[in-house]
């Protein structure tokens, strides 16, 4: 006992002056392996820093700050061990381990999620409810309320885990939840965009280690986990926000000035310099400090957070938020440094637009950025002009010239501008718009939409609810789109992550979602065929996805009639096949003369000679 | 008497057997010097082909009916001439002469039409009608009936010829009429869409000399001639018709097959082949046959007609009708042709679409048109996105997100996508669109778009009877909206051509635009000067144009409530200038804090120091 107090009291002389080292560790064999580590305590830059044998430090920066020193070693030729560094001022001095550890085999070459993939969404504090007892914590503010909409109602990661089972029975593959690092905003903390500290898992929600064995049972599933990484902003509770390293770590203006959302300025050759910045710099809200990351050690840090996550928790994929808003040429560096590290990793990122040059300007490799010698590095982008279409297509029963299903057909045909149209994030909703179940509360209509993202190009994103029929209303507030997943709360009397505590009408839409998924699971024809599509014809759209091996025609009618496909126009896609078994009802139906279809139907048929 | 009955006997002998040779003659010094000649007579391709001294036959080319032959002469190191070609068939021979004129010097290098310009967009039909002898003709069917609404009028090139002055007073520099070559249908003959003749005006707009002769007048007045040029398909009754050269000169099918129209067809790669072909092959109406311009003879007849119009009638553009219908490897090369033999002539072509990428994809050095290898060649297009939304903004007088003037500045903000911006042609409709005027009876909405397409960057085209006020109705069918301009009848009690003449409400309109235009014509700043905008607040939007040497400042106003515009934010524009002089009204504003602004009104300054 008098030993354990000697050593702690020992301790405190030793590290008395560093409050926090960011990353907290880092690896050997990496290839972003010059590290520039983070020592934040009060006065520290006033030491002279020395490290251990073997290591070399390639850069000391100090900032205006001088409870800051940011330091770069390089560790290219380094083994895992732990790294000494000794901080001196004068006579005095102290030491501080830093471990360097060992690197995963082959984590630099880890895939990623892809279009053989369907990615669920959901936020982890509405999903599901699996420890009780973190539903509050002493270290941040807001406390449980599940009687408040917009309050915390104690989903946590357990739950997510306790669940792995169901989402595989649903035939998702990847998770993509909201952000899970600390939010510790005294209201709306749910939601988590406004992040406190982006080391440390939100203890409401678990803890690092917890975080990290989500991603080990979704492996042991062959499911994948996909973080929400978040660039542009941090949270106004940010421990940083109190004592910041430099005046420009944030855009900092005279007075609060918030974006005016015109991303079109990132690239708008008229427009003014005033209106770019107000774009860029401006802050999305008044709680969320705007990242500058046209700072270079902003930059690394956000470079590094996002690595170090990738590799501590053994992720599967990024997804990230409000990608457009951030300074482009800032995050374009990120984006690159990520896929530089891992070459095969995936990044979607929220480009919300509504014009499809515009949002393929964003895309890796796009011949529109190019115009502009701009590339975003950012592998995929999310179809949001789909998403366009569907707000109004399924109510258009009848046709016109650009009315009807040939808004759905138009989204296509621009597929060329995109470098990679099959890297695009197909999906009918999210936890930003309008619940598809309120707009549509109609199975059929939800069936046609959910067999169109699970059969075209892309890869399809459900959000959590979509597949129970789960409805809400975003005019009465983001809350109300953001429910609480029925059966995740013990005392929830419906639960339907059950077969049998569904309801007769949640039931219909997962069995239904649970049959297209999972036939969607096995078949290359859909993750990587081609498509050819024809003009709809009566509010008719047909399309074939095919491959050398086998060919499947989808049929949608979006007419509220009966309609007779005469099938002669689509010999090109049908060649010698005969007949075709649809995947839904397993009904065989002659392609000789014409299809019949219901109105408001589908047919996913897999052609046979 | 005997003489000369001995020298007829003998000539109709002589060339009994041709009835056609296209083109009629050539020049020397051209660029495109292998000239190739369809010679169409009874069984013409039975015989030898020779041609005279010093001139080199290239080629022969028969097709499968006798009675064509296409023969193609190097004429590159030949003077001006009279060819001598001898056609024998065993014993028998005779004899063509074929004439190689003097190219007119400089002619290459014409300058053409650009965004010094405004375009005066008419149709001669409908124009003035300037000789009443003309009104019907005996070579043509569709006679002379006024009281028809899609009946011939009795318009014609002396008409235009007549007002050129009154055209110089509007502040226009340009005509493009709608096509003047021979339209022999028995109705709807008035539009000419239909061309029976390509070689020869309609008589019942004159003559080729007349034609020519508007040319020289428009010159002598600084004044441009730009012909509209039809590649996509001829009329029905084109003498051609009766005896195709090959079958395969037009697009034929089994039964009639009407163009679906689907242009996006030209560029997606998910598009059936069955769709593309049908969209490029089908026939636009029944009444007129698709050229297949991916036969070379085809595209050779077409590339030499538009080439020989052009050196005729020395001419200073083209308009092409329906130009993305063309098979667009054709069509570029047709274009290619044009501008390799004249440089620097401008050529617009109709690609009427609502998505800028898609029209972009048809502008010279696309590099959206790169992504598939395809370069158009074609110099200009028309800004029909913007068209699109004058369809609805001038009635937003609240202004949302997405609603109000904000359509417009979204309009500029995809420029980039351009490779040319400023070669685009702008206007408020044209003879195919609805009436701006009858979508807007409202004078201050028409000054609105006005000045919008006088000051904005691009080609800004009028369509004839705008200036006056003048309506129509497109619902009620074509007609409406291609109504008599008034006075250009010597019965019409309205003569809008004289000041004297016009109604009160003409006068207005036409005073403003006058106004407008002719300080547009002096003002470099607006042909080539940058643009730089901001986005609309208050549904206001305020933008400036500048060169090295002024400024200009324009803010339109589409709310319906006087609003006020802090100038602070416009400082990076509004530099050291502290005043601005509206060229409408003359008044001087100052811009030290704020411009007060009527509710839908325009101000137009030109900033002072």
């Amino acid at each position: 006992m008098k030993k354990a107090l000697l050593l702690l009291l020992f301790s405190i002389a030793t590290y008395a002056q560093i409050d926090k080292v960011e990353p907290p560790f880092w690896w050997s064999d990496m290839n972003l392996s010059d590290v520039q580590i983070m020592f934040y305590g009060k006065n520290i830059a006033q030491n002279e820093v020395s490290v251990s044998n073997g290591i070399i430090i390639k850069g000391i920066q100090k900032t205006e700050n001088p409870n800051y020193v940011f330091v770069t070693i390089d560790t290219k030729n380094a083994s895992a061990q732990n790294i000494v560094f000794t901080f001196k001022n004068g006579k005095k001095s102290f030491t501080k381990n830093y471990e360097l550890k060992q690197r995963k085999e082959n984590s630099r070459f880890r895939e990623s999620y892809n279009s053989a993939d369907v990615i669920y969404l959901l936020m982890p504090d509405r999903f599901a409810n699996g420890n009780p007892n973190n539903d509050s914590h002493p270290s941040v503010t807001e406390k449980y309320n599940r009687d408040l909409p917009g309050g915390r109602h104690g989903g946590d990661i357990e739950g997510i885990i306790k669940n792995i089972d169901y989402l595989n029975e649903l035939g998702v593959t990847a998770i993509w939840s909201t952000p899970v690092c600390e939010d510790n905003d005294e209201n709306y903390s749910y939601h988590t965009y406004g992040q406190s500290d982006v080391y440390k898992i939100d203890p409401r929600y678990g803890t690092n280690e917890d975080y990290l064995k989500l991603s080990q049972e979704l492996h042991k599933k062959g499911m994948k986990n996909i973080m929400d990484y978040v660039t542009n902003h941090w949270g106004w509770k940010h421990w940083m926000m109190n004592d910041l390293p430099t005046r420009d770590w944030l855009h900092q203006f005279p007075e609060f000035t918030q974006s005016n959302f015109r991303m079109t300025t990132q690239f708008d050759t008229n427009a003014s310099e005033i209106d770019a910045k107000n774009c860029m710099d401006g802050w999305f809200v008044k709680s969320m400090p705007d990242l500058n990351q046209s700072n270079p050690l902003v930059l690394n840090y956000l470079i590094q957070n996002a690595i170090w996550w990738i590799e501590y928790a053994d992720l599967d994929g990024f997804r990230v938020d409000t990608y457009s808003y951030n300074d482009k040429v800032g995050i374009s560096k990120w984006t690159k440094a990520i896929t530089d590290e891992y070459p095969y990793f995936n990044i979607v990122g929220e480009v919300w637009m509504h014009d499809q040059a515009q949002m393929a300007y964003w895309q890796k490799d796009s011949k529109i950025g190019e115009i502009q010698s701009f590339n975003s590095y950012l592998p995929s982008v999310m179809d949001f002009t789909l998403h366009d279409a569907f707000g109004t297509v399924f109510n258009e029963d009848k046709a016109t010239w650009d009315k009807g299903i040939v808004k759905v057909y138009e989204n296509f045909t621009n597929d060329f501008l995109y470098p990679n149209p099959n890297n695009l994030l197909t999906f009918i909703e999210n936890h930003d718009t309008q619940r598809f179940n309120h707009l549509y509360p109609d199975f059929k209509k939800y069936q046609m939409a959910i067999t169109l993202i699970a059969t075209i190009r892309g890869i399809p994103q459900l959000y959590y609810g979509s597949e129970i029929g789960m409805a809400g209303n975003k005019d009465k507030g983001d809350a109300d789109i953001r429910q609480d997943f029925p059966g995740g709360w013990i005392s929830d009397k419906n639960n339907a992550f059950t077969a049998s505590g569904r309801t007769d009408v949640q039931r219909q839409y997962f069995d239904f979602t649970a049959k297209l998924l999972n036939w969607r699971k096995s078949k290359s024809v859909i993750h990587s065929g081609k498509t050819t599509h024809y003009v709809p014809e009566n509010n008719v759209y047909v399309y074939f996805r095919y491959n050398d091996k086998e060919t499947v025609m989808i049929v949608i009618n979006n007419s509220a009639d009966k309609q007779t496909v005469k099938t002669n126009r689509f010999a090109e896609n049908i060649q010698k096949f005969t007949s075709g078994k649809d995947i839904v009802t397993d009904k065989v139906i002659d392609l000789k003369n014409e299809i019949t279809i219901d109105g408001k139907s589908v047919l996913v048929l897999e052609l046979k000679k």
